[in-house]
Parts: structure tokens; C-alpha cells; sequence
């Protein structure tokens, strides 16, 4: 690798040279974890001795660890062999932190914590932004065994535990990863296995006609049944531990269960059926929504498709089968309601879907924090009982993400995006931890522990949401992206297209009407959380044109109109961008010319994009209500 | 081929089984005209005796040829073989019409009519409605000899002489047409040859980089100039017909001699100077704008680019050099103003272009009669002296026009679009002819002579053009299509983009002005055309957006505002398309089912997509201005 590469290639695993430990022995378990120790360990400065004892026992609840005792005399404990690796990762980057006495105890909320990969078989990966695929290259499964085992520790080193490999878009070729990519497949789980992590494939629903040969893919019929279970017997010989399947049906174009005439539930169960015997699980995608809608048709409503479909379904799906709730009920945009199938449905296994990828939020051009996201998210009433953090680890118990990563040597793209990987994986451990937390976190491991440097980043990196939020689509309303590629500002862009995804603006006012008196989409949530967004006074101002269509005159509690408030945030999030270069350029000949350079230019991409976002969202609105910007700023007529 | 499918494989060639007609003997020339001949009249029916005489004399000039005399003693004369040919195809064309006396005097008013194949190597047609090229597959030269030859029939028999075959878009592997691939074209050269037609090839500009390895492609270095000369002279020598190259240079993210810091004159040049010594051309593509221009700027307006870059280059460029000038300033929009260029450049060869493959005008979904369009542009002025159709044969010497054949069986995906590609081939032949005339010709041979058949379909089609007018973008504003693949309507989809075509609609008013007040693009016209458009009274009604900026209460000529003319155009455009429908629908029984039904159905899809113009259109202008229509019709608030 060029040695300028390596500091983003190490991403928060970055060697300690400047740290000072003692000159450890190691006693107890010396397997995997001792190896991954001494590896942490290395390039470290010496001084004094110490010893550090590890051990896996069944005093501590599986993937659980313990760090106990002073920098001398160090005990680590795992409640198994992933357990005490987790330990071992943890006690290294307290070592980064600044740490000195420990007494860890640390249990991860979420017992699945996942990433899903939207890798091609031809090695472009869907939504990617950071180069080709891991995986595949090619058309068939291709890799390099040395970088997929940095990437495995990377992934280890934050607690996630499973990983789908390849795209929930399956295709012909891709169906055959459980057929005649087999072999490789069982290649890449070796290499993640003594990681803790296990592989899930992505599996396209109608395998038995396209690898099968049979007639249907019909989950009643009888030999559909008994293909699935014939290969789900051939797939577990060679893979006894791999996690599941992972499937999206009946979702863009693609077939289903509802295609010939069953339920969702049907769909999955005949998949859980035959993977049930090896203990594994279906992940059953709920992103099911009329993708041809009519936009004349004021009457459909998307937000309310995932809950339609699913939630009359409730205890029909089987024990191993995980229903994968996207967190909101649009699709990843930059600010939506919590979904109101999460939590409500009884008897169901649940997953809640994140996307690290940038799809919607800046494609890894533009800075975006998504901890502060979900720790939103997090906050979010879903029930009337709870919110989405008490949720996890209770009725939501696998926590999954899209993966933002790519064969970039840097992983993610833009440098400072591997924030969003480090704190998927942390968050998804621990809902309780806070972004500025996990974000400081990785900024020490990443950039090392000078406050100089360390503040103005994670500043930085906190504030970028706003900044991104202020410059797009205004309160919630989402979409006003450029089809297809989904980066840039098109107000219209999805307006009369058949993706269900509308704003309805004319001279006067704005958004869909989604409360009880409109499409009727609130009445899916629980009575207090409905009561909050049905009325315009209690809902969240910054969602308010998710649930309401308001005119531009309307009074917002800051005494803005709303088409000041457009105009308003649009100026101030090209300002923030302004100022995050202006935060940057004061680091430079403080970093890494590796990591000040590339990040310099992506932020005057991104300064480049919320320029046009300013221009475009402001002229718009100015071209449809002729009001002019109070204050007298430009806006281009 | 499936018998089903004859008919459209035939188009306007249909055999004669209806007609009676003498059984001929033959005299004088027995080449390939007459062999020609034998194929008109085979399977007509025979009653009596005649004799056909066939000769070429150098007392008629080149391409032209005379009929003379009655059904049973025709004497067929030409200026030269392929005029012979014209006046066979010409005089069963009678036939089919039903002439018995012939006291025919034709030769063409543009010595070359062309066609320009915008055929990928990859076997794709960019912009191609009708299934694949005739000419490549799969990456490389690829055909079926005895397709080739039809195709060449068909085009002889309207009087093609001369056809790219390779995408002006050319690419790397393409490039290669003039080297590795060359005695690929020449076995398609030898199959048009005999029809009269000779090849034309687009060259990459790049080419002594890409092929032949140099530094640089400066047209002013002397190792191009060598190199160019070099491959002309191999390329000539396979092909010594060969009527010259075709270049797209400075174009659309295509390199030219302008990114060398060269003129369009000098690019053309030292590619014309190594085709001089085979009295071969160089057609130089005139469609040179800023394609990377910012939608705030409203100083650049792209109508004036090839304006501005050719005019002053008059007299600089060589004698073999044509420059290949759209016919409007933009691009095949249903409707534009003539190219100022046209006519205004005394010492500069030129060439017209039209577009037959239908990229902004219903992609051989929707019907729509080119020929009427092309009649309009022949009368519109383009100096103080004359209208395009007396430029040609005199200053214009090329007609030129985008293909839209493809590989299935029909040629043109829509049936109806043969009339396109038969209207072409007459009205370059002879500008003087109406759309009527050739509309009605080609309903003839295709579709026999009953005037119960014929009537109708002549009506519809010359109808077309009109109707596809209305619901379409308004008064000759243009553009507001899908991006990319320009089918359907998005009104802003090119808006706030990089490609210069703005209709910049706001609360009150519509439009760019470009008069001398404006942009000053009517500057770029003769004193009298420039005086009509800059004058909204004297400036024709249909074309006004082009030029002036209005507004929603501006009052027509008809005394509807503009804003209820948009209203009124987009219901009548629908209801034409219905009219289509039942007009169409009373044929059956009348027609070949192979002509019905697919017709049928792409009448069907017509509708659709005309209704999705009608509201999108209607939708966005009631959004922008909160006018509803003055009659009370649907409109999609």
C-alpha cells in the first residue's frame, strides 16, 4: 500500500506509537484474542512491566466482557471467545483514551448487530460511494484474504457480529451464492469466523424456479418447500454457523410472496422452515410499497404501505424469522418520523434498519454525522410505552445497517465517514451512548488525544447534520433530490413520478395532509404519539411538513414564516459548510497531510453542492410564491 | 421471417399482387437497374404486352432521369446508373399510384441526402426507438448481408445517396472503423454500392491520439496532418467511394480542436486536407454550446453557440469541407426557429440536419408527422432573401438527417414511422413537395390505393404533428422532458441543470427573452427575420416562447390568455389522440392484422403518455400561478 494511504487504511485501529504502556506477560486464554492483544499492543512505547491476564468464562453472559484493574495488572474476562475479543479491542482503545484504572463492565444491548452489504456480483456495489466491492469482482465472488481480515477486525473492533454479504437486489447470477458460489462464500465466512462475525446471504425469493428449475416459487407449494429445505441442508454442511438468509420481496420490481397470491408471512415462513433445523433466522425486509403509484392519486399514501402490509400479519411469522423495519417509513431520508410498525407488533420478531451508506445524506461528498441521526432516532416515541432506544435489546433485537464501506483504501470514502461506521457499530452495542460520545470516541482512536485537534472535529462532526438538514429539504418533507442518483437538489424531481413520494407545492402552501384529516397515516401510530404529530402545535417543528401541509405564511415558534425559514436555513447551511472549511483549514500542519488534503476537497465539494441547493430550493420557492427573501439576500429569479 | 411480419419488413416497397399491368419485355441497359425492375413488378398481375426501355445518357445530368410514354412502351432514361435506378424506383412508385402516362422529369434538389446512423458498436442505437443496429453487435462489426440489402433498397428508393454508419459519439473501439475494422465496412460499402449509396464514417477527432499513438491531436501539428494523411490514403484504398468522414468535435464532453486552444476551421481542416486527394468531404457537426453552463447565468443562452462559433470562421475553411448546421438552435424540439447560421456564411459549404429517429417527438411511440414539421422549416426564412427551401440545392448542398431504423422487423418500431423515413428520403429529394403529397404517396404504397384506407391514415398522420404540438411543451418553449431519455413530460427536469435550456417560470410570467432587449439571440438573424421575431405582435404565435418572455395573462391572437391556451392545447392534445384511436379503430378489417394491432397498441401508449403531458403541464401551471382552467376541466391541484 502507498504508504500515504495507511493512515486512512487503519481508520480508529490506528497504531499507538505515542502511547507509553509497560512491557506486558500475558497469561490465561492465549488463542485469537491474545493474538488480536498483541497486535493492539504493538508499536506502543514501552515502560515498566505489567501483565494482562484474558479468559472466556460462563460467569459472564455470552459477548459480555469485563476489564478489571490498573494499567499494571490488567484482567479481561469474556463470556466467550467474541466476548473476550470485544474486551480485548475495548481495553485497547481505553489505552487510546487515556485510561489507566479499569472497571469495565460491558454487555452489548443488541445481540445482533449487522451490516448489510448492497454488493453487486459484478463488484459495483448499490449506493456505494467508496469504490468496488470487498466481495465480488467481476461477475463472480472475488477478494483479497488479507484485506477482508482488516476488515474484520475493524467490524469486530466495534461489536458487529453479522454481516450480509451481497445486495438484497439479488440477481440471476447472485441467487447462486447458495449453489455454485458456495465454496467461496465458505472461504470468506473462515476468514470472519474467529471475528465473531457470521456471514447472512441475501436470497433471492424465487430460487426455487431460477436455480430450481421448478414451475413456482409458490411458498405453499409443496416442492418449493422441500427445495428450500434441501438447500438450506446443503448451505449449513458447508457453512454450519452462517446466520440466515436475508430476503426482499415483493419491493421495486422485484417478486414476492404477494406476486402469487400469499403473505409476507407465507414468503418468509417456508424460507424459516427450512433453515430452522440449523437455528438460523430469515431477516424478512419490510420495504413493501407501491413503487407504480399514480401521483394523481391523493388517496395511497407510502408512509403508510410497511404497517399496512405488515402489521395484520402479526403472529403469523415464525419463531426464526426477523422482520427488518427500515427506521422510518420512507426510505433513509434526512429527517422522517419512527416507523410505527416498530414495537407494535406483539408477537413478531423485530430489526430496525439503518442506512450508514450516504444515499440521501451526502453520498460520502458531504460531511454527515449520522450518530446525531440516530440518536434522534433513539429518542423518537414509537409506542406510547416506549421510545426506539428502550425498544432495542427488548422487542427490537437485531440492529442492522446498510454498509457504507467500498475497496477505497480508506474504506468509506471520505475519511471522516468512517465516523459513521465506528459509531453504527458502538450505537448498535449501546443505544444509550451519545453521538457526541461515540463521535469523541473515534475521533481520539482516529486522530489521536490532542484536545487542539480532537475539538474542533468532533465539534465539526456534530454539527453536520444540522448543516446538511438546513441546506436540503425543508422540515421533514424530504425527496427533493435528482432522480436516480439521489445526490443534488431537484424540487420536482419525484413530484410526478410514480415513486409515491410528493410535496403537492403550489402558490400557497406546501406538503401532504398525513393526519387523520388527510391520508390518515398518523392513526397507525399509538394514541399519544398520534396526538402529538396530528396537531401542528405539539408535533416536532423540524418534521412538521412530514405530517402537515402548511402555507408559506404559516408562523413557525421561531416567528420565521415558513418560506423564511426556508430561505433562512438554505443561506445559514452554506454558511456552516463555509465554516466547517474554515474549522479544517485551522487543523492543517496538525494532521496527516493524508487526512487533511482529501478532506479539504471534499468539503468544498460539498460547499459546491450546498451552494446549489441553496440556489435551487430558494429560487424554487421564490418561482412558486413570488416572496422575495426578507433580508434582501440573493436569490436568483 | 414470420409471414406476419412481411408487410412492415416491406414498408413501401409491398409487392403489386392488386395491380394489372402489360407483361413487359425489356430493353437497352440489363445491369442492376433492370434487375431492380424485375423485382418491382414481380407478382403483379400481367393482361396485354409491353416493352420497358432502360438507358443511362450523359444528356441528362447525374442522378437525374426521366419516364416517358404509356403502360405498354416506357422508356426509362438516367444521367448516370444510380439515376437509372432513381427512375425505376420512380416509376413503379407510379404504378402502385396508378399513373398509365409518364412524362416524368426528375432530379434531385440536394445533390448529397444523407443519413447519419447514430449506431453504437455495441450493437445499441443511441437514440434508436427500433431494436439494434444493422450494422454492429456485440462490440463489433457485425450484420446480415441480405438485411443490409433490403435496407439499402429501401433507402435508394427514396433517393438516399450517402449514409454514416457509426455514432457521431464515437468512442475508442469505434474509433476504429478507419483502421482494425476496416474491411468490415468495406463489405457493407459493397452491399450499398450498386443502390447508389456510399458510406460515410465518423471518426473519432482524437483519432491520431487513440489510433495512432501521437501526443496530441493538434490539427495544427505536423505528425497529425501526416497521420491523418496516412489513414486517409489506407482507408481510400479499401474504399475508394468512400463519400468522406463525419465529426462531432467540441461537443457534449467531446474533445475538440477549441480544448487544444484551436478553431473549429483548423480541426475540420487537417482532416479535409488528408480527404482532398479522393475528392472525399469532411461533414463537420455545427452542435458546439456549453453544455457545463450554470442555471444562474443568464447572460450565456445556448440558441446563439453555433452562431457564435462559426460565423466568424467564414471563409476559413476548405473547399471540402461541409458544416452540418441543425436546423434549429437547439435541438429537434418540436418546434424552433431555422438556424441563423443557415445561408449566412458565404464562403462555407453547408448541410442541414434534421433528426428522422423521433428522440423529442414521441420516440416511435407517439405518432407524429416529421414531414409537416419539415415543411414548416422549408418555408420559414432564414435571410432577408430566401426561406430554407430555396437555400437548398443552392447554398445548402447536403440534407442530412438522423436515422431511425433498427433492427426489428419493421424497421421503425412504429409502423407509422416509415412515413418519417419516406418523407425524409422525398423532401431531400425535392423540398417543393408537401407534407400532403409525400404523406399520401407513401399511404399508398404501403397501404394500396382505396381511398377509404387511405384517406383516413393521410388524414391522422398529417394531423400528428400538430396534435403531439399540444400536449407538449407550449408555444415552441421546448425541453420540459424527462432527462436523459426524453420521453414524458418533466417541466423543470432540465431547469436547474447544466444544459443550457431554461424556461425559467415563475409566479407571473414564462420564458427567456431573447430579443435585442434579452439575450440578443434575434441579433444573430438578417434585419427582416430579426424584426419579425423581436416583435411579439409579428413573431408567428406558435413559436413566441422561443423568444419572448410573457406573461400567464399575455392575451393570444385567438384572445385566450396564455395560461388558458396551456389549459386548452393540453385538453385538445388528448382528445386528438383519441381521435387517432377511433379513426384508427374504424381501419379494422381494412388492414393487414400486422398493421392493425401493433398500431393499435402504440396508439394505446400514445394516450397514456399524452394524458401524462396533459396533467403534468396542466398540474404545474395551476401550481404556479393558482389559475384553474376557465372551462371547469380536471386539473390535479
Amino acid at each position: 500500500m502507498d504508504k500515504n494511504c495507511e493512515f486512512g487504511y487503519r481508520a480508529w485501529l490506528q497504531p499507538g506509537k505515542s502511547l507509553v504502556v509497560p512491557d506486558y506477560t500475558f497469561s490465561g486464554d492465549d488463542g485469537f484474542a491474545l493474538k488480536e492483544l498483541k497486535r493492539g499492543l504493538a508499536k506502543m512505547n514501552e515502560n515498566g512491566h505489567g501483565v494482562i491476564d484474558l479468559s472466556v468464562t460462563s460467569d459472564l453472559v455470552p459477548q459480555s466482557y469485563t476489564i478489571t484493574g490498573s494499567l499494571e495488572d490488567v484482567v479481561i474476562k469474556g463470556g466467550c471467545e467474541a466476548g473476550l475479543l470485544y474486551g480485548v479491542y475495548g481495553f485497547v482503545a481505553r489505552l487510546h483514551q487515556g485510561h489507566t484504572d479499569f472497571n469495565v463492565v460491558e454487555k452489548p444491548v443488541a445481540a445482533k448487530r449487522i451490516l448489510n452489504h448492497w454488493d453487486n456480483i459484478t463488484g459495483k456495489i448499490e449506493r456505494g460511494y467508496s469504490g468496488n466491492s470487498l466481495f465480488f469482482k467481476d461477475g463472480k465472488v472475488g477478494y483479497n484474504l488479507k484485506r477482508l481480515e482488516d476488515y474484520a477486525r475493524l467490524l469486530a473492533s466495534v461489536g458487529i457480529n453479522e454481516i450480509s454479504i451481497n445486495n438484497v437486489n439479488v440477481t440471476t447470477e447472485s441467487a447462486k451464492l447458495i449453489t455454485d458460489y458456495l465454496p467461496d462464500v465458505v472461504k470468506i465466512a473462515d476468514v470472519f469466523r474467529p471475528f465473531g462475525i457470521r456471514l447472512i446471504i441475501s436470497v433471492h425469493f424465487e430460487s426455487p424456479a431460477i436455480l430450481g428449475g421448478l414451475e413456482t416459487s409458490d411458498p405453499l407449494d409443496a416442492e418449493v418447500a422441500s427445495w428450500w429445505k434441501k438447500v438450506a441442508a446443503h448451505v449449513y454442511k458447508a457453512i454450519p454457523d452462517l446466520a440466515g438468509f436475508l430476503v426482499k420481496a415483493d419491493s421495486e420490481f422485484r417478486a414476492g410472496p404477494m406476486t402469487l397470491g400469499r403473505t409476507q408471512a407465507e414468503g418468509a415462513n417456508v424460507i424459516a422452515a427450512a433453515l430452522a433445523p440449523f437455528g438460523a433466522t430469515v431477516y424478512w425486509r419490510c420495504f413493501v410499497y407501491n413503487c407504480m403509484q399514480d401521483w394523481r392519486d391523493t388517496a395511497t399514501d407510502r408512509p403508510k404501505a410497511a404497517y399496512d402490509y405488515f402489521y395484520p400479519l402479526d403472529g403469523q411469522f415464525d419463531d426464526n424469522v426477523i422482520i427488518q423495519i427500515k427506521h422510518g417509513p420512507s426510505d433513509f431520508q434526512v429527517r422522517e418520523p419512527n416507523s410505527p410498525l416498530l414495537g407494535n407488533m406483539d408477537k413478531t420478531r423485530q430489526g430496525i434498519e439503518f442506512q450508514v451508506t450516504q444515499e440521501y445524506t451526502g453520498q460520502q461528498k458531504d460531511l454527515y454525522a449520522l450518530a446525531v441521526q440516530w440518536e434522534e432516532i433513539f429518542d423518537h416515541p414509537v409506542t406510547d410505552k416506549a421510545n426506539t432506544r428502550e425498544l432495542i435489546g427488548n422487542k427490537i433485537e437485531a440492529v442492522v445497517a446498510v454498509a457504507n464501506v467500498g475497496d477505497d483504501t480508506n474504506w468509506t470514502g471520505h475519511l471522516l465517514a468512517q465516523a459513521n461506521l465506528y459509531a453504527y457499530g458502538r450505537m448498535a452495542w449501546n443505544p444509550n451512548l451519545t453521538a457526541e460520545e461515540v463521535t469523541r470516541e473515534w475521533a481520539m482512536l482516529t486522530f489521536g488525544a490532542d484536545p487542539a485537534v480532537i475539538n474542533p472535529i468532533v465539534d465539526m462532526v456534530l454539527k453536520s447534520r444540522s448543516v446538511y438538514e438546513k441546506y436540503n429539504a425543508p422540515l421533514g418533507i424530504g425527496w427533493m433530490v435528482n432522480i436516480n442518483h439521489h445526490y443534488g437538489p431537484s424540487v420536482d424531481g419525484y413530484e410526478y413520478m410514480k415513486w409515491g413520494t410528493y410535496h403537492r407545492a403550489d402558490t400557497t402552501a406546501i406538503g401532504v395532509d398525513r393526519t387523520t384529516a388527510g391520508t390518515g397515516y398518523t392513526s397507525q401510530y399509538h394514541p399519544h404519539v398520534q396526538a402529538m404529530y396530528e396537531n401542528k402545535e405539539t408535533c416536532p417543528e423540524e418534521i412538521l411538513l412530514y405530517f402537515h401541509r402548511l402555507p408559506y405564511d404559516y408562523k413557525l415558534k421561531s416567528g420565521q414564516t415558513l418560506i423564511q425559514y426556508i430561505y433562512d436555513t438554505h443561506f445559514e447551511g452554506v454558511e456552516g459548510v463555509e465554516g466547517f472549511i474554515k474549522t479544517w483549514e485551522s487543523l492543517k500542519g496538525l494532521l496527516p497531510e493524508e487526512a487533511y488534503t482529501p478532506v479539504k476537497a471534499r468539503l468544498q465539494l460539498q460547499l459546491t453542492n450546498a451552494i446549489e441547493w441553496r440556489d435551487v430550493i430558494n429560487s424554487y420557492f421564490y418561482r412558486k410564491t413570488g416572496s422575495l427573501d426578507a433580508k434582501g439576500r440573493k436569490i436568483y429569479t
